[in-house]
């Protein structure tokens, strides 16, 4: 299977999104996008499009099947990932939203996600390599001091060296502040580091000459918890002064971890400082004796929210592609006859042609177009940002804010329904190594676990997003889906629709009610319980909203059509995706909003034996 | 990991399941199981449990690491499972239900499906092998002639031989009515047999000297379609009058699949008459003239009918298993702190604690639980059946029949749920060969597909099932909820469960009411786009019926326990698992009928173009 390319994305369907949908090209011609033109956007999506399905997509199942090696000199990645990360960054990939000052095309992050889930969807693991790095070298730009620009930046911008975000360690996941990892005072700026760390993705490989690591470190005497730990820079070799490489700094790849999926992402345990001469230098230079506990903490999130938009992009870019390709396998699978027209002349017909297939093909189809209306919503909300000021711009950034744990969430939920629905659609084909389906669905089970499981991603929503700014955010959000609903409910033929999102508003608001009243009564614990179904219904309603404005889109452009213009299957295919999710995904949310207000404590007051007295 | 031992199952539960709540020792005693009392079936639940944990159990790591192998010898199964073959059968554990009269237990099917759990659940892809050997045999005893039943029977049923069906060809999957392979006479009572057979677990393997193939063919001048085909069987190596081993048989294992998971069990692709040699000899003896046309698949039916139950029982012993090991995990992982109580003296708390935690595994405890529920349920519809005479016989045979592809697609779809919320409680970890979260995820992944896809499951469902004598099945099923409805609102303090299922009810009813209008007015595809969504609807009802039963009867129980006895908390999980399920999985169930009623054609009006213009 080594030489079979298996990816799939649909063009169309994304210029919609981006153009038709988002309007990317509203934001360019004034600063910072004042140098590109819809033209020039269009251009980048149709050869990220062609990199992305040429280039990229045959090395997926190979890469797949080879996986990655420990050897005594280091991890050695599977063979095609060498070509193919030197193209991709002579191809200028990874500069897509990089600033023109540091070389880049200097695009919004909008046309930044949509050429992402091209990428990512042709071979996630092998994204995972440039994507880290990107985000590393963005956190070195954003909070690095000048002499670390100087010394790291355009190194890891032109694919010299990568990057790699470094947190966990055995016994602190989820809790990072429980980190051990130690940094002591050298004198000369530096710092002696020592601890160890897990799940490092591309911690080691052979790619880059060098592999930079942003890790999270506790300072001698600082305190306990995500408070006292700070990032540093550490590079794999050391950097000289001329920027030319040094000796190796005591940083170890210990173990690669046997995993389901992304086979050919290196997950790395590390060990910094075995020999007691691992140096890191605080990012940012030496801490102030004036900055906040938590400083760290914080700069990592910088990275870690671009992870977050990034997750949620790979899992819609492998969704997306999971569904392409069943879809593909429906039209050409002949089995069994049509419940009304029979066998027809081939003696059995296109599987898509029976209810239940097209049942999952349409489901997928629609939540694969919610989640992509949902994300690129999301990160326009970001570029707009980049272009008020002052309250506008504040209140933008904020209703970024609350989407990330949406994005991240649903979107990694959204991507194992699809690529499981995706590989029934196979049958037993599916489970074989011959179609990409198990690869998917193996590749697409890390997404709701890394950067935060899902269930702290519903912790954020609820416990800090929900409340952000006394509850404006939200508040905004629900007046925006109330005046979608008012257009959709005036528009003809959508009354169906309308009282379905009218209905899943109310069910939104009552849960935002009752959670007010939870809070107040002290049960506090009832909101913890339903945080992840709240996402689920808030996700759900969005994409519902996004895909129905996208119905009207469609409507009016059907208008002005001729009879015989492909485009006309394509904007029926539109609307009926946001009929059908409307339809079908919709009135089960009342039932789910009744589920949370009325507060079940059975998991709760439960002694912890009666989940079983044992085995 | 090859000596790791994950297997876990709460024998406290199975014991609830089918001595407090199905009450198989009320069917033992007479006929057929007279021979059998409630203290036996206790000691077989307990070394079967003992079994399972301590021999099998070791075994499925390491056997699904090392996979089967194609040599030109045949197919090797993993060491290990040739030592486990032979004990299994050596201590009897296929010979559960097998009548006395053959050497076996002759215990009820409810002891059975209990056993096999356990079995199923400690290596899934090991218990395939003695699983289909099984039914092999049991089909040949049902449908075999008196001299095939001589010639087959004892060697499958010691081991010494094992047994398959062979439906599926390339072109031929859920279609097998396309199947191509031929059978002419030869004139001594055999047929010559030609044709590739695909997908065939245990087709070919080193476990035992000889496999018994029974596989569908058909006779020259016969018709197309399942009509048909006859049932052959068809030795890998040639049988001789005296028993003994002939010359090879000309059936060639030409590959065996790479899958995503039961890397332990050898799915093969077979050719039967490559040189033109094979013989085949019609189950039951040369078709009689008067033989309708199709009594090939009903044949078949008999052995899949018990497969599809099978299926349904590994489904939940695989999802068992996984919940218990998330619990355990959950009850010793330390992470985080406590939203109420803190971090505790050991600087952070086990998982458990955590509500959204606490929610996956209520979630899996209920869910695996309301599946067993539903399993014994309607094990104990056959196993009545066998006891009753004359329509009461055959009433219950039909509600059994209904219940079978909610065994099936239900367990197997909650399966995949189950074992994805197991890994997800791990975090990272469960996505790494370390534990065995990931391969229960894989190993599931195959449950909804085989023995007949869930969506044809579901169709089975609507388009036989429920229209069956009249409506009169699934009529006596809601009959049967009403009447446990009634009790439970009779109950104090089950008045909110009593609703829900009241509702859940209501909800069915008007599904049911609507199809009846479909039909009537030529809507056909809408009961065939909705089949899937309402066999969920109705398993669910059904699960949360039985789970309130059980929690009555552990009210019952509680009323006159000692506060220190431990199987209180036993109880209370009981009710737990009651109350959350009813409160928290019901009410969507409105919002889903709704769906199914209000009719959508938006999957079945769209042209197959707007799935996508092109990738």
């Amino acid at each position: 299977m080594a030489d079979t390319n298996f990816y799939k994305s649909d063009l169309r369907e994304l210029e919609f999104a981006l153009f038709e949908q988002a309007r990317v090209q509203d934001l360019l011609g004034k600063a910072p996008y004042a140098h590109l033109t819809e033209e020039d956007a269009r251009m980048v999506m149709k050869e990220a499009h062609t990199f992305a399905t040429e280039v990229i997509g045959p090395t997926m199942s190979g890469t797949d099947a080879e996986g990655c090696t420990l050897t005594p000199a280091g991890v050695k990645v599977p063979a095609a990932l060498k070509p193919l990360w030197k193209q991709y960054f002579e191809n200028g990939w990874h500069a897509v939203t990089l600033p023109e000052s540091r070389g880049g095309m200097g695009a919004p992050h909008l046309l930044g996600v949509a050429v992402l889930e091209l990428m990512s969807g042709a071979n996630t693991a092998f994204h995972m390599y440039p994507g880290l790095t990107q985000g590393a070298a963005n956190l070195i730009a954003a909070m690095g001091s000048p002499e670390q620009r100087e010394r790291y930046l355009t190194r890891l911008e032109n694919g010299q060296w990568s990057g790699t975000m470094v947190l966990t360690e055995p016994h602190a996941g989820s809790d990072v502040g429980l980190s051990t990892t130690k940094a002591v005072k050298n004198g000369d700026g530096s710092y002696a580091i020592t601890g160890n760390k897990i799940f490092i993705s591309g911690g080691d490989h052979d790619l880059a000459e060098n592999v930079i690591h942003l890790a999270l470190a506790r300072i001698e005497g600082a305190p306990k918890g995500t408070r006292g730990l700070s990032l540093f820079i550490i590079p794999k070799i050391r950097v000289k002064d001329d920027g030319s490489l040094g000796a190796p700094n005591d940083v170890t790849c210990t173990n690669i971890e046997h995993k389901m999926g992304i086979h050919a992402s290196a997950t790395c345990a590390l060990a910094f400082g075995e020999k007691g001469q691992c140096q890191g230098w605080p990012l940012g230079g030496e801490p102030r004796a004036d900055e906040e506990p938590g400083a760290g903490m914080q700069k990592m999130f910088v990275f870690m929210n671009g992870a977050r938009i990034s997750v949620g992009t790979q899992s819609l870019g492998v969704a997306s592609t999971a569904y392409l390709n069943a879809l593909e396998y429906a039209r050409t699978r002949l089995q069994g006859a049509h419940f009304k027209s029979g066998r027809g002349d081939k003696g059995a017909v296109p599987i898509i042609m029976h209810p239940d297939v097209r049942r999952m093909l349409i489901d997928m189809k629609a939540q694969v177009e919610g989640c992509r209306a949902l994300l690129l919503h999301a990160v326009m909300l970001e570029d707009r940002a980049l272009q008020a000021d002052g309250p506008a711009a504040e209140a933008l950034h904020e209703d970024f804010s609350l989407f990330i744990p949406l994005v991240k969430a649903h979107l990694s939920d959204v991507a194992l329904h699809v690529t499981s629905t995706a590989l029934q659609v196979y049958g037993g084909a599916g489970y074989t190594r011959d179609f990409p389906a198990e690869q998917y669905y193996r590749d697409a089970r890390i997404f709701p676990i890394y950067e935060g499981t899902n269930g702290i991603q519903a912790l954020d929503l609820v416990g800090r997003k929900l409340s952000q700014s006394g509850g404006a955010l939200i508040q905004r959000l629900l007046k925006s889906i109330g005046e979608a609903q008012a257009r959709v409910k005036a528009t003809s033929g959508y009354e169906r629709e309308a009282q379905a999102l009218g209905q899943a508003l109310a069910a939104l608001q009552k849960v935002l009610g009752q959670y007010m009243a939870f809070f107040a009564s002290g049960r506090m614990d009832q909101i913890l319980v339903s945080a992840t179904r709240f996402l689920e219904l808030l996700s759900r309603a969005v994409c519902a909203w996004l895909l129905l404005e996208g119905a009207l889109i469609a409507e009016a452009a059907l208008k002005g059509i001729s009879a015989d213009n492909r485009d006309r299957d394509f904007y029926l295919g539109k609307i009926g995706s946001a009929r059908y999710y409307a339809r079908n995904l919709l009135p089960p949310l009342t039932g789910l909003a009744d589920v949370i207000a009325a507060g079940d404590d059975s998991a709760l007051t439960l002694p912890d034996s009666a989940f079983s007295l044992g085995f």
